[in-house]
C-alpha cells in the first residue's frame, strides 16, 4: 500500500537564535499537526536595530504523514 | 516568545488583469484564513483566444499568522 | 469573476513503481480535497535495498479548485 | 489520442507599459502563429531615460496547438 | 567544420502515461522536423477527474540536427 | 575600448500598485546614481491589511553606466 | 554519534525505458559501493532513431552510507 | 508601437574552441534568420577523447528581431 | 509616498562560528552603512584545516533604507 | 601550472546540532581524503519525534586538492 | 576577529572577446575599488551585427575586501 | 544492456586562461579515471592582485564511462 506525507511551509521568528527558531517551528507545527516527522530548513533571515541581530527567522518545509 | 506564519500557495485567474487576480487571491484567501499579512507574486500567465488576452491568473504565495 | 485554486504538496511512496506512486498520490488528495485538477510531478526518488529498488517515492504538487 | 503544442520564446517591448507589452506580443504571435492558446511572463524589464521609465519589456514564454 | 542543432520546446498530452507522451511528441516532432536526435523530460504533469488521473501531459527540449 | 555598467538592487514599496513603485524607484535611484539605464523587475510583493492589498513592493537591479 | 552518507552521480543508458533505466542504476552502483540506500532521480532524456525512442537515459544523485 | 524579438536555442559544436563555436552558431544562425541581434551563452561543454580536450560545444539563446 | 531600500552582499569569515559571522557582517555594515534593517543568510561555508573546522564565512544580503 | 581540487557530496546526521553536524562531516571526510580544504552546506535538515527535534543533518560539499 | 569582504556586480563590454571583457571589468573595479580579489562570471552574452559577433560583454560579481 | 557513467566535480586553477584550465582538468582526471568522455563548465572564476587577473579556475563536471 502507498503511504502518503504532506509538506506545509512556515515562517518562524525567534528572539534567541536560528535554532530556538527551528525548535520552536517544530513545536507549534505538532500542536495542530499530527505525525510530524521532519523539516528542511529554506531561507534563514536576521532582523537587525542599532547595528545588532534582533531576530532570527527561518522558513521551514514540514512534512508530516497523513492517517489513512 | 517565538510568532510562526504559514505559507500557502494559490493561483488566481481574473478577467480583468494582473492587479484584479492578486486583488482577488488577497480578498478570498482572507476569507478563509485569519490574520494574512501579504503575498509573494510567483508566476503570472495569460490565457489568448482569438489573438487576444481573455484571461489573466497569477500564482501567489499567501503568508498568514498563526494564533497563539 | 476570479477563480481560486489552492496548491499543496504531497510526497507519496509506493511498493510498485513512480506511476502507482502518482495514482495513489492523486486518490489520496482527492479523498479530503474537493475538486482536485490536476498535479505536477516535482520529484522521483527510490529506495534501495540489497541492490534492488525495493520502493518508488513521488513529490506531488497537487491542485484542487476553491468553491465559492 | 495525443495532443501537441509548441512553446515559443519572444521578448516584447512597448512605450506604455507591462500590460500593454504583453498584449501586444499576443497579438504579433497570433499574427503567424496559429491556435495561441496562452503565455507565461517570465521576465519583465524597464528602460530608462533621464530618470524617468521610457520603455516596459517583456519576455514571454508563448504556447500554440499544433495542428494534427 | 562547426555542426549545429536546435532545440525547441513542446508539451504533450497522452491518454495512456507519461511513456506515451514522450513517444507521440517524439512522433509528432519527427513529422515537421528532419534529424530529432533526442529530446529532454522538463516537466510531468497529470489531469485529474474525480479523483483518477485522465490524463498525462509531459514537457519536453526537443533537439533536432540542422542540414548544412 | 571596453565600457562598464554597475548593478545594484533595491526594494520599493508603493501605496498605489506595481507600477507606481517601479517608476519610484527608477527615479529614487535617479537621485543618486548618473546614468541610469534601465532596471529589471526581479520580485513583486503585496502587503495585506483586513483582506486587502495595502502596499504594492517589488525588488529591482538597476543598471547604471560608469562613467570612464 | 553521527552518521555519514555519501551521494554521487551516474547517468544509465537502456535501450528499454526509464525504469529500467533506474534499476539497472541502481543495481549497477550496487556492485562497487556498499550500502547503497537511494537514488534521486534528476534528469530524464530519451535519444531518437527514425522518429522513435531508442533509448531512455536518467541521471541519478545515488546515495550509500559509509562505514564506521 | 511595440517591437517584438524572438529568442530561439541552438547547440553548436566546434573542433577549435568555445569562441569559434560561439562564432560559428551566431552565422549560422544568420543564415535563416533575419535581424539577429545577439546571443546568450547557456553552457558550455568539451567532448574528451584520450584525455584531451577534441571538441567544444555552447548552447546559445540567439534572438533577433521580427519584421513588422 | 514610496520608501526605498538598498540591498548589498557581503561575506564574512568568523573563527569562532556561523552565528558570530552573522553577528560581525551585520555589526561591520552598520559601521558604514545607515538604517540597516535585516540580512538573509545566502551561502555558509567552512575552511578545514587538519581535518578540523578552522573558519565559518557567510555571504549576507544586507537591507537598508535610504533616507529621503 | 594548474591546480586542481575534487568536490564530493555527503549527508552527515548529528544528535547534538547542526554544528555538530558541520564537524562531524569534516571529520569523517578527512579520514579517507587527503588536503580536504573546506566545505559548503548546502542543505539543513531536520527529523521529529514527538513535536521535538531528534536529528539534524546537513548536506555537505566537500573540497579536497588532489596530490600532483 | 571576522574579515569582511563586499560583492558588487558589474557588466562589461568588450569588442575584442570574453576574455578582454573580465581582464577590462577587473581592472575598472579596481579603479575605484580597494583590495579588490576576485570575480565570478556570471553571464556570457555576445552582440551580433550581420551575422557577426560584433560585441562581448560578461556580467561578473566582483569581490573586494573591506579594510578595518 | 544498459550503460553506465558517473560524473564527478572538479576546480581547476590556471595561470593562463579559461581554456588551459579546462585542458589542464580534463588531462588531470584522465590521469586516474579511464574513459572520460566528456566534461561540463559549471563555474568561471578569476583571482585578482594589483588590478589583474592571476589567476583562473573553472568548475568542472567531468563523465567517464564505467568498464562493465
Amino acid at each position: 500500500m502507498a503511504s502518503v506525507a504532506r509538506v506545509t511551509t512556515i515562517t518562524v521568528r525567534s528572539e534567541k537564535g536560528f535554532d530556538d527558531a527551528v525548535a520552536s517551528g517544530v513545536a507549534r507545527a505538532s500542536e495542530t499537526l499530527r505525525n510530524v516527522t521532519g523539516a528542511w530548513v529554506k531561507e534563514q533571515k536576521v532582523e537587525v536595530s542599532d547595528g545588532r541581530v534582533s531576530g532570527w527567522s527561518v522558513t521551514l518545509e514540514v512534512t508530516f504523514v497523513l492517517d489513512d
